[in-house]
């Protein structure tokens, strides 16, 4: 699918969803509709679709390289980020439009203060913008698949080089310079030791893999545009009875919830494929988060494989498949890998409990 | 000063803001108020500290171990993602609160939205935080300066290892390698070679520098919890006419906008003494961008040095100053330094055009 038809797939569902235009703020969506990657931080970055065609990329003129080489149809609208906030630009594109779509989940306050504040009704659109974007063609299928085979290869070389005493900092700086060698333009590997495992979102310090711990390696990347994100897990020395059966239960729920990742279930289903599983343990650990969520140009989009979401899984959908379960005196073990919706496996990689040394 | 004055200073400035309760959502409000440090994603994250004492740090129950060891006297509320966005939580939290100051520039248009729904008054409050968040404590100088310790030693590093037939990946993950080991939480190098450095958002990549080319090297990264920002460029080969000529001019506005970095001065005066300097000379290039951005625990904090900007700088205020000149068919040259408001340089490396080899 080109940039400029999925333009116009955005454009045709603007009549049914009664809206005069749409704007797009986020990164991956900019992206997915132009093929321009921004650098945010405080400046208005923004694709603007009205409904019968036209529109504009809108970003500010220290950007001009990368928005001259953006391979869109639309209008490209620079301005001068000393003097302007972009908004009156943004303004005179939409030019009468009146009834706006936005990524409500993205925009932010003061923006839609300011747009509220001009006249024009905003409304929540993630969920326009993101049925396009849930739905990947073959093309951007095989991008997942590739970033996940360079996330493979960092797991040969972290497999190789991880021995007690290499530090978490070290492990995850080793990790994120091969991706980046490969191409990466993102990385983050969470790779954490024995109970600092537990703590899923812990952050990578000074502390050393001692033996008889587990090593929970989450890692992903975005290469070409598009995210892989995949978690095995490893031990120091002879696995420890904890780590087996905890191996042993997310493996279970892992094939539960692969198995459940099909058109027609909805979130909520896959998340309860896993959850029944880890839930019946909790002599192991807890089950801390739902099954996964969906990746493509962001690492997580929705939608969210949790108990609260009603959405229903389309072809085309890639979702992670991350259960885990965690001790906070011990350690946590998950397994995670990327799967379309069929189920199809986007990142083959044995999934056993490797043994370090 | 401790996280829980901080909060006190907060809390002290809400009754002449007419403020029943202020909501931080930025990870780096938040770890400013608490030493926590979240991951945001999806889930929702936030500080509520309501007038007269009392408030909540609140976070998904994924989070529950950093949210445990965070130092902060607040209550600690963790809510179960799988079945709840959090806001309920918050909601309690505010118990009888209306008018809440929200960091317009970071909350998001749905949360704004239901808060509103939820019959809260939601006001404008960045500027109240950055107050506090802007002047920094000597404790917070002296994490600057070792985050551009760190900085400087990768420096040393890229210098000795940067060579023609290098690529921009390759250079680029070596820098952020070399960060990270040295316990940098997040990186981000951006060094460029040729022409592709006058575009200074442009994505490094497979190209490898040539003979007679500039390599513009910004480097970035935060140490606990505080970042540094450098840009230094250096020469592969004897320094072109043009190299030569664009260096001494963007030196030039360096060295008045760093003695302009005067409490007292505003954003736009710092501005002004480099852009009429660069801006003078249209024939080697462009003046692309400000003069530079506060610095702290985000990589850009307001304020901005900007001619649209009359704010003014206070004593412990940090920014960076980084005049640069772009010329899309030849290269960018840009010096940046982070700069204690007095002028006092955190920073203090040579900023020769370095020659290569």
């Amino acid at each position: 699918m080109t940039l400029d038809s999925r333009v116009a797939a955005l454009d045709g569902l603007l009549e049914d969803a009664g809206l005069d235009a749409v704007l797009a703020t986020k990164d991956a969506s900019i992206a997915y509709f132009t093929g321009f990657w921004g650098l945010q931080m405080e400046r208005f970055f923004g694709v603007a679709v009205k409904r019968g065609g036209g529109g504009a990329l809108l970003a500010p003129t220290l950007d001009r390289e990368g928005v001259g080489a953006a391979p869109t149809g639309l209008d490209k609208t620079l301005y001068n980020a000393a003097r302007s906030n972009g908004l009156p630009e943004l303004f005179e594109t939409f030019d009468g439009a009146r009834r706006i779509g936005v990524e409500e989940d993205h925009l932010n306050f003061a923006r839609a203060k300011a747009l509220t504040e001009a006249g024009y009704e905003l409304v929540p659109a993630t969920e326009l913008i993101m049925h396009l974007r849930a739905a990947k063609d073959r093309e951007e299928v095989e991008a997942v698949r590739r970033a996940c085979s360079h996330i493979i290869a960092a797991y040969e070389d972290l497999w190789a080089e991880l021995r007690p005493g290499v530090t978490e900092a070290e492990a995850n700086a080793r990790a994120a310079y091969l991706l980046a060698r490969r191409g990466a333009t993102h990385s983050e590997p969470h790779i954490l030791f024995g109970n600092h495992a537990a703590d899923s979102h812990g952050s990578p310090g000074a502390r050393a893999l001692r033996d008889g711990e587990v090593v929970c390696a989450d890692i992903s990347a975005q290469f070409d545009g598009y995210w892989g994100d995949m978690t095995r897990c490893a031990h120091a020395g002879p696995v420890s009875d904890w780590a087996g059966r905890a191996w042993e239960v997310v493996h279970e729920a892992y094939v539960a919830a692969v198995a459940a990742t099909r058109a027609g279930n909805t979130a909520r289903d896959v998340d309860a494929a896993q959850r029944a599983i880890v839930e019946a343990h909790p002599e192991i650990g807890a089950c801390l988060h739902g099954a996964g969520h969906a990746i493509g140009t962001e690492i997580h989009e929705p939608p969210f494989l949790i108990p609260s979401s009603d959405a229903v899984l389309r072809e085309g959908m890639i979702f992670t498949i991350e259960p885990g379960i965690y001790n906070s005196e011990i350690g946590g073990i998950r397994l995670e890998d990327d799967v379309l919706v069929g189920p199809e496996l986007l990142s083959e990689y044995p999934l056993e409990l490797r043994v370090l040394g």
